[in-house]
């Protein structure tokens, strides 16, 4: 989204009487936040904030600086304050947790979902989290959040909230009526109603629509839907996440190892988990060893880049060592030493862009059932396509303004080195897949220093024959 | 996912007379169907996909070429059909549409979510369109098709659903209910009541939830909530899907023009909105320039890479001419050419890395109330940091094995070319961003090729003045 450099705007569509607003942040509303901060002019926050949602002051909060977001925190109504917690980005909350008393922490975590409760409890040192639990009113809560904060991340069982609604299969639908009345306060958004056995074990859901438009009277095992999705408590995230994305569940429920409904997870905390995969890909394949953004601290941003930096000074020196075996050739030709970085370049943007389409079907499952040679062959094919225009393009470049000889091995060479480069940008990946590595984990940087260090052996060596040759 | 070897799994969690399955698509599987396809055995193909859903159908039916996809698609259930038209990828769709009927394609589309049904008909070429849409039966499924095809690609009337149920403010629960009960087939998904006035105006929503619990004689203007999110049928899908994704909503209505509710967006037309921007993100930062995938034909495949190949060739040749300039240095010094792929390698990728933290950042919203040059600061202390760290390590390497002056060139042109490509790589896509042009779309090549480009230049121009001064 762009900077825009414009007052805060609110896009009100006065509807006759009917409002509602989409709300952007700007430069020029934190500044006059900033200032109201530091001026302790509470009324003027307040009356900025009232109408935003929780999410939009937690972009607010984002931008600030710990002392004035633990202000602005503290001005939040009690209701509010909790929801605007959650949507703040992890390093702010935990800097923002670290000036809150245990008793304060259980306050905001009490009216919290058991999932996001577990999630700011499993965030904190483990001493604070003991005394945060004793601190909670609700004991249901406490034990949800003791459960949840004991499965392990990214399963099924770390993502599920423990509010649902459960009912038994003999009841009516009365009865159900009944049970979510009871629990409508507990439970925020309500898609479904589960059907379980005596022993709590999953059957089937109830969808709300079906529930509204069945008798009374009517008994739920008559009516409920048994042919449904369900993940374990141990499934993997990115599992589930695939799932609901491919059968466009809104809500998943999650059994244990017996089978029994122990809770469910919502579309929108998949939506983050499938947020995250793709970042953490995208990163991966720019050299980024470790999840950063850019309001990450100084060193931690140097230290997600280093590793791979270092892989590309390896690289470099192998380079120099294969240039420096033709020494002479150089020293006979220095006009040689003109097209490396073409060469260098080329095989490496080859090679991320082969690597780049594979990284991505392997993700989106689209590969399955190929195999890898058919891949091989026509990304060759492509290859040699592509090859074929730029050696065609470089030849004539270098045959009108160098000689016929250089042009020769530049052109030869670099047809090779993208037919080369489209191999391994298809190779590295899959094989890395069928190891089970990450495909994006090694394919930029690796496919690139691989590639340039190909590059240049391919063309020293033409260069020496075609030279020798003629 | 893992390419795995073994035979089709069905995951049966049978537990204890209730059963699901997690299906996962094998070579071999898909070998069995093929040669039962050969073989027309539809009783062992019948028997195979019994057990699916409809995403799981399309899975297969991708990978078979359009004779055996066609012959599988006519052995499928009438009710299943259309919905596994529309889980199949675009390409293998288009071309399984082209050997029906215009009649045939609107039996497929009468069954299908008036959105779902918009997207096969547009697809369709424009006589074909008009053929199809006279054929359907159901005459408010035509005009809702009409009505969705005109909307704009990529705002929210092109994703959006007629299908909904409203009720007016003044109505009762029960008169609410009985609504619900007259549409409840036409709505398969249904998450809330929306509530609009004698106009047809959007009010406010009503979740099923709060239906429920509420007594039938209730007037719904009583309970309805107002404070709702909405959009107008030309807001942007993108914003659509960062409100969604934002504010964790299952599904949005759309107003026009005037305020009248005529549609409304769920949450898994948003997340394949979500999942496309992600992939093309990465193909544009990966140097493509069409989205595609690898199973697209091979001319296509090409032609999505060449553009940024030319730009590399262009950066290349601009390399040369400047190495071309330092012809005579290199005669005298040859090893200053060993060093060459290296600088290129290194200011390459900085420059992604630095690159891909701001498109993320951008693309997030994570860099919103922050300006350009507090970025570039930080950014250039990171690039201090490593730039250190890289040039103590080469100056090492090339003063011990080549000689002083070598190495003094190599590692001061190195920090100056991590510098610069760290300022590059943050600069680029900001600047890009402001002129409201996607960052990924020049950010990765473009980033890479400026980089190679300068720092050659350094290399030389360093090597040049210090060899002239010592």
């Amino acid at each position: 989204m762009p900077l825009k450099p414009c007052a805060l705007k609110f896009n009100s569509l006065l509807l006759l009487g009917f409002k509602t607003m989409q709300f952007e942040l700007t430069s020029e509303i934190l500044d006059q936040l900033k200032e109201a901060i530091d001026a302790r002019d509470s009324a003027f926050i307040n009356e900025k904030l009232e109408e935003l949602y929780a999410a939009d002051i937690a972009e607010i909060i984002n931008q600030l600086n710990l002392s004035q977001a633990a202000y602005i925190y503290g001005l939040l109504h009690e209701e509010l304050a909790p929801q605007v917690l959650l949507e703040l980005d992890d390093d702010k909350r935990e800097d923002l947790l670290t000036t809150f008393s245990a008793k304060q922490i259980a306050e905001q975590v009490d009216n919290m979902d058991s999932d996001d409760a577990a999630d700011v409890i499993g965030e904190l040192p483990e001493e604070m989290q003991e005394e945060v639990l004793s601190h909670l009113e609700d004991i249901d809560q406490a034990s949800d959040i003791v459960e949840l904060i004991n499965y392990d991340e990214g399963t099924a069982g770390s993502l599920m909230a423990k509010e649902l609604v459960s009912v038994y299969a003999f009841e009516s639908v009365g009865a159900c009526i009944e049970e979510i009345r009871k629990k409508a306060d507990n439970v925020d958004v309500m898609y479904a109603v589960y059907v379980v056995d005596n022993n709590e074990r999953l059957l089937g859901m109830l969808p709300l629509k079906k529930l509204i438009i069945s008798h009374p009277l009517a008994r739920i095992e008559e009516i409920y839907e048994s042919d449904i999705h369900f993940v374990r408590t141990d499934t993997p995230s990115e599992e589930v996440a695939e799932d609901m994305q491919k059968y466009d569940l809104a809500v998943m429920p999650v059994v244990d190892q017996l089978g029994r409904l122990v809770g469910r997870i919502t579309f929108d905390d998949v939506m983050d988990v499938i947020k995250e995969t793709a970042d953490e890909n995208m990163q991966r394949m720019s050299g980024l060893t470790d999840a950063v953004d850019s309001n990450d601290r100084l060193w931690r941003l140097s230290r997600a880049r280093i590793p791979w930096l270092l892989v590309g000074m390896c690289g470099g020196i192998i380079g120099s060592r294969i240039i420096g075996a033709y020494e002479d050739q150089i020293q006979i030709n220095p006009k040689m030493a003109f097209f490396i970085p073409l060469i260098g370049a080329m095989g490496g943007n080859v090679g991320v862009q082969s690597s780049a389409i594979i990284v991505q079907g392997l993700a989106n499952n689209s590969l399955l059932g190929d195999n890898i040679s058919k891949k091989l062959v026509k990304e060759l094919g492509v290859g040699l396509l592509n090859g074929l225009i730029c050696s065609l393009l470089i030849w004539a470049y270098a045959y009108l303004i160098e000689e016929w000889k250089l042009a020769l091995t530049v052109s030869a060479s670099l047809l090779t080195v993208i037919m080369c480069a489209s191999f391994l940008g298809t190779f590295v990946p899959l094989t890395l897949n069928r190891f089970k590595i990450n495909p994006a984990l090694a394919t930029g940087p690796f496919v690139t220093t691989l590639n340039d260090i190909i590059g240049i052996s391919i063309y020293f060596l033409m260069g020496r024959i075609l030279y020798a040759m003629f």
